[in-house]
């Protein structure tokens, strides 16, 4: 099946779209920052897009060494060991990243419970001890001020804790708890200083609502810092388990848009945190990293569109995560496994890199968005846009975009990227080659060159003010294309018609 | 247009086929190998390739500052200088590359004359002193031996000066001065030791059968030390210019490989020297840095027949050259220029680059080889295949190939790499980008992506022992494919078939 | 206090010495090895050093996600997962090691209890099947077979357990379940290659002969696999414990290797095991990773002197560790923590990794060795030594070694490197800066700085068949020194006479 | 011979003192910035050292291949080929750099004669069409500003010709045709963009105050542009000449300064020019790359007091040059060639790129200066400096500097740097080898370690609110010594009087 849609674009046409696609993405928890691995995918994202800010779980986990006692003189002392802390933010500095920084989980030794959450058992109960709770989280933003200068950890935003509205990572869902963690810390935070931004109450999508509602409305009874909101968003319903997977159905976009909006509209309620920023500290489509879905095309193409309209109403909104390096829920036996990256295991760029690596190269000024793609200017002279096809049902379905631009007249390169089933998609080749559980270097290098767009370039002369470009979806592709001024220069005898395929 | 043609394989067949593609490459005069650039560009062709031995002109031109001489006490004392050359040599070594090294040109100290050879000036006239010159041989010889172990420089190949049958690298073409040389030279390589292999004239194809008999007269006659014998070789008739361009026409692989046939018996004619190696020390189609036909994917495929072919004749067949750090006719106006060069400058892969990594893959035991494919076991119950569509004319003719092939029932990973004028076309790609003297680095990043082969993979069940594979080649295209069994083993819970685009 | 020695060197002369300081060393768990700052510091190790093997805890421990088991069909399953062995082993590998293979601690869900040694909880207990224990060695062996190949793993030295004479790593140390354990592994082992070696039984030094004893016996009348003997050896006395530290009074070197002697000589006494290889697999002064001992200029003199003499008795001694990336008790609060590392955390060599790059230099043909010296002829004329001046107590001793070494006629370059509490204590430098717990990079350079040898060339001008070489080596030094015959030949005009400072 | 010397520091203490030692740096002719080791040796000194601006020879040489003509109906016409302005450029920039530009040597095709200097045969003939001459300057000028931005090209200093005041770089020495060289070139450049800076003669010592003179005479009267004044500072008298080498006699810093002093009176003598920027745009101690003196540790002291001088009267003082990839003379025959680079080829620092290192760390604020000394405020409550032994005279001379410094109470960590003719003599160690032309790998890193600074640490404790601080210094040393509050805090249990050594 295929369908054909026509625009029109103008120059002084103007769409709302506000590009914040690299502000902050996810990361596994705290501790796998030390991997090699983890160092080398980190690395490559930064390359090619670029993130600002960076966020993930598990600071305070005893895998962090963080927090200890000791008795001295028949007294319980405290003493903090900031050594893997410094090597996974110094790191992360070097990369070009500052922390979005949560708050959590709880060391043992402070804890007041031992449930635990994860594969590697993060502590998800309330402190024992409140004044020695804040004495950690002070303690921690006081070495970083030491470390790298007051005016740099005043520029990190801080959240406090992470889905506290889920009793697996906070002890039965304790409402008025998280709203005492809530105080605690973010006082603590302020007391090192004041410009320090700190916000909350990073839920998901379970009883959002009201938690959202009685989490303001205690910020503003109680007078207690609050510069953000943060939440979560995920777009798929529960799961079906087969072994080591999962497997979900995707809600729309809209549905996913929706349960957005109204979390904006309910901070906008509030007449002290109308307009507030509201930040996604994690989103993506399937929220466990048990599920193909994230190696798929369908979900570059979910999250281009996705990308597309976050920015309407969210300041920031972090995919989870980079890379692969996680174990939630334990190790992966395989390079696909279903896990959240944007790059899978062996640094193999999934199909969504590429919706990031796209975004990144589009400009604030939209003058077209829809349901379809979103196109910018260049400020140079040209456009830049990306399109994308959902499809989630099996069989094809082709989309072809035709837009009529006008252009001043003059030469223009165009140059299309696309990604799609056919022509990047990593995840077939590996299943193509018996989906090898340890792939050797020889079978890694042939699924990394199917883990690349396709890249076309051609030539067009505008000469009556206006251009027709055409880009050809197939099922859950995803297209940038870029139409730039040039001013032609052949070299002195270069004959173009004289060479065997240069046109 | 488009040409069908099957043909069937069997397992026991054996084609002749002998795989020397990597033995030697061809590289810009010595000094250019003290570039920085080269350095990138050599590092990367010898990752993804990993030639043997490597070969080019100017080891005592002036600009290497071997050769010098100075008054004492009235007499002309020399001195000799192995800062450049301990440089380039270290550098090739660190590489994993020997030198095949060719003796030449002249220090102008040492020169009998003033004539020479490309914008670089390579005095190309004869010692005016034979006894200092064989001294300058057998001394930067013993350098080597000092420096590198005597084991090493004894396993090096020495060629004698370059194509003086013309006379443009050889003062008057005058073959009895070349004579001289030759057997001064090797003469004076054997006295450093007598394992080192030492072989010329090192022709080009004019007047080439007259100079081959009587060098090899010359050499029987007097008992002149020959290891090998070696020639050069270019498909291309006269050109046409044009400002900073030349332009030529193919001739005929078929009569580029007469031509060495017609070598071939000329050696083996004479009883000494029957089956005597014979060393392409340089081919490619056209012998002027300055043709566009090298950018192109029509070279690709000409040079993927030829690496089919010559190996039946020829010991070893050098590209000429590995990059386009060159300045034979001075320096390039723009990154692509018609040079040599499996790269282009900014190290962009041009489409032959990928005919040698094709070439690399294969083995040297052959079940098929014709005009248009050479196909190869691969040891361990697959196939790896080269095919190509070579189409001088313009106008579009596809070619496809339907293989037959007896196989073991079981499961494959069939792994496509197609280069054509489509898929692979960085010069295409320049040109639509308004053929830029100076690209940006964003424009390079364009061009480099479009200058990777499409790679595409598909699983194969074979369960009657054969199986049907068909390469589809338009223009001009070059398609590497292997077939290699695989034993799939899913991981638990991974259902392919519930995964949009797996398959 | 000085002390001054003279001594004669002759050419003939010829002393005991197995320079087998490279074949081995330590590490911390297989997890460990995951890590980017471990990555690092091996790199470093392996470029400075080049050790030929590696051998650390852990492979099997619960970090590195081997053993799962599920349940089907009402029956509990295995499934192994070799994701992390293989990112460990492929580093290996790529840093030019292969490992000295230690099979253990137990997989939570194949153990028969819950104790477990040290912070990392490597548990200790037997396999409750173990049937499915061998299941698990030959699965991992077959895995690396199919990854590396069989010729490669064949040559793979494979060890069963860690110190099962303490109750600590082993369960009661109950000899007899060890015997069980070993028997079952090495014949587990040699049914994947009967060429691979096997051996254990990899005690300390705690009841060691009668564990020694019992053990050969036991293989010797089951007909058991044992194709070496392993043993640790530590050169201190029980500690003294303050905060995070433990303070230890060192053995003699002499009772060091006496311990040695008595293994050697009751592997003698068993006539099927005279001569049987046997290898250190864990050497160092103190056996606590909290010994400040570690990071000092003393262990530096110590452990040379242990270099020159432990190979006269063993095939290899692995020092344990290469680097303090280390967890055994915890993570350390400082770059130095008296872990056992040849490097400290920012990569900071310490004095004992200059002992190792030392031996590195030294040929096997020693020409004099004693209890402070050994020194080597270098093959090409000259000489090489490494001395050392052991200094436990407080206060100054100073030992000056004079030699009168035979050499032939001629110049000669002398090189001196020296290591002493002066000129390369890094540990003193972090101390002058204030112990600072996490140093600035700017710190760490400084740090950096004074972790080098002082570095001093002369030249020697040997007229009467002899020269007097000095040593002087103040306390805790340890000296390297080269005496390398050269061709002076100064450049035309080069007047050494005329240039300020140069002699 | 030994000189004590004390002094009282006071913090506020308020000396003379303008730190532009990084400010620029000299380079070999612009060609060479192609080369491999001219990239591995600029990374290195911009990692250690960091200027900010990089000048040298040959922009517009034939070997930049920047300037063409070619005959079209009859007409001769031009050209331009920025193929590798741009390489050399671009890599400036990726180090950090920006271009001092040097407007020279003059494309043979646009000379009005055929005199050259140097090895490489730069032509230092006027231009035999000033217009073309103008045209060119703007093209390269209009070149960068596309390719680098008009704000970034704005920023970057332009001088016109080099040294035109001696015959051999300008033919005759010719006044008025330099003259107007420069109106025409400087109203060149201003044409291209108002704000970018153009200044001149770039005149050395001969005839220098004549020349400077009628310059500034000339500009003013034909109200030429002009933004700062340049010329060149040596410190040497004339050489005697021996082989490949030339000795000569020192100048005293009094005699350097005074000579720069006089320049700066001129230039502050006309009204329109008082306070103007005087740059040296290049200086050292002798003006001959053949002269060994440039590879010791006197040049280190003697630019080290040069560099605490200059910056009195000079806006910047260009050392001549970073490195020693430079054949003004020929290629060197030994990697100490008496070369002017501050890295010897191989990339051995000299003892002067560590007056380099030493100064960068100085800050602006001094607090005391002399002549052997600066100390400033380091801006955290301590303080940092500087001190050099100048000891041209064979024989030791050793200096003892004793500062009593006012510090606030508490404890410092004091590291010191000592550079001089034991320590850290790399032409020494290379002499003590046998002065090999051609180092192996092994040879040239024994040098490099003899290329390092002694770097010494210790404690201070300030009890009093001052401090004796002792410096010595035997001849030619440089010694950089900080002295930095510390809040020493040791880790619990960490006792430094039980560790051996520590201490």
């Amino acid at each position: 099946m295929t369908e054909k849609r026509k625009y029109k674009l103008n120059c002084s046409d103007r769409a709302e779209f506000h590009n914040n696609a690299a502000y902050c993405i996810g990361t596994g928890r705290m501790n796998l920052a030390l991997r090699h691995e983890y160092h080398k995918q980190l690395k490559k994202v930064q390359e090619d897009i670029g993130f600002s800010h960076i966020r993930g779980h598990g600071l305070f986990c005893d895998d962090m060494a963080v927090y200890h006692t000791y008795m001295e003189e028949g007294e319980e002392k405290t003493e903090y060991n900031f050594t893997y802390i410094d090597l996974v933010f110094d790191d992360y500095r070097a990369l070009g990243l500052k922390p979005f920084v949560e708050l959590g989980f709880m060391p043992e030794k402070l804890a007041s419970g031992n449930q635990t959450v994860f594969y590697w058992k993060g502590n998800v109960t309330p402190p024992k001890d409140y004044g020695k709770w804040a004495e950690l989280v002070s303690a921690v933003i006081g070495h970083w001020i030491e470390r790298y200068g007051r005016e740099e950890v005043a520029a990190w935003p801080f959240e406090v804790w992470n889905e506290p509205n889920l009793p697996g990572f906070w002890k039965d869902a304790d409402e008025k708890e998280y709203f005492k963690l809530y105080e605690v810390t973010s006082r603590a935070v302020k007391s090192c200083d004041s410009r320090i931004r700190v916000g909350g109450p990073a839920i998901c999508g379970v009883d959002d609502e009201r938690w959202l509602r009685s989490f303001l409305q205690f910020c503003t009874v109680n007078q207690v810092p609050l510069d953000f909101v943060t939440r979560h968003a995920y777009g798929t319903e529960a799961p079906e388990k087969d072994g080591h997977y999962q497997y979900q159905r995707l809600r729309t976009p809209e549905a996913f848009m929706e349960e957005l909006r109204t979390s904006r509209s309910i901070i906008d309620s509030f007449k002290e945190y109308k307009g507030m920023e509201m930040h996604i500290t994690e989103f993506n489509t399937s929220y466990t990293p048990l599920n193909p879905i994230h190696d798929t095309n369908l979900n570059a193409a979910y999250v281009a569109r996705l990308l597309s309209e976050m920015g309407d109403i969210c300041a920031s909104y972090s995919y989870w995560t980079f890379g692969d390096v996680f174990e939630e829920e334990g190790v992966s036996f395989t390079p696909f496994s279903g896990c959240f990256g944007l790059l899978a295991n062996g640094g193999i760029p999934k199909p969504t890199y590429w919706s990031f690596v796209f975004f990144k190269k589009l400009s604030d000024f939209a003058i077209f968005k829809n349901e379809y793609a979103v196109i910018t200017k260049d400020g140079k002279g040209g456009i830049r846009g990306v399109c994308w096809n959902i499809a989630e049902e099996q069989g094809d379905f082709a989309l072809t975009l035709e837009f009529s631009a006008e252009l001043e007249n003059g030469s223009y390169a165009v140059v299309q990227k696309l990604v799609d089933e056919e022509t990047c998609n990593p995840l077939k080749a590996w299943v193509d080659m018996g989906t090898p559980a340890n792939p050797s270097g020889e079978e890694l290098e042939v699924i990394k060159e199917c883990a690349l767009p396709r890249v076309k370039t051609r030539r067009l002369e505008v000469t009556e003010g206006r251009a027709d470009i055409e880009i050809k979806l197939s099922s859950n592709g995803v297209c940038y294309f870029e139409i730039t001024p040039i001013y032609p220069k052949a070299d002195r005898g270069f004959r173009v018609e004289l060479i065997r395929g240069a046109r």
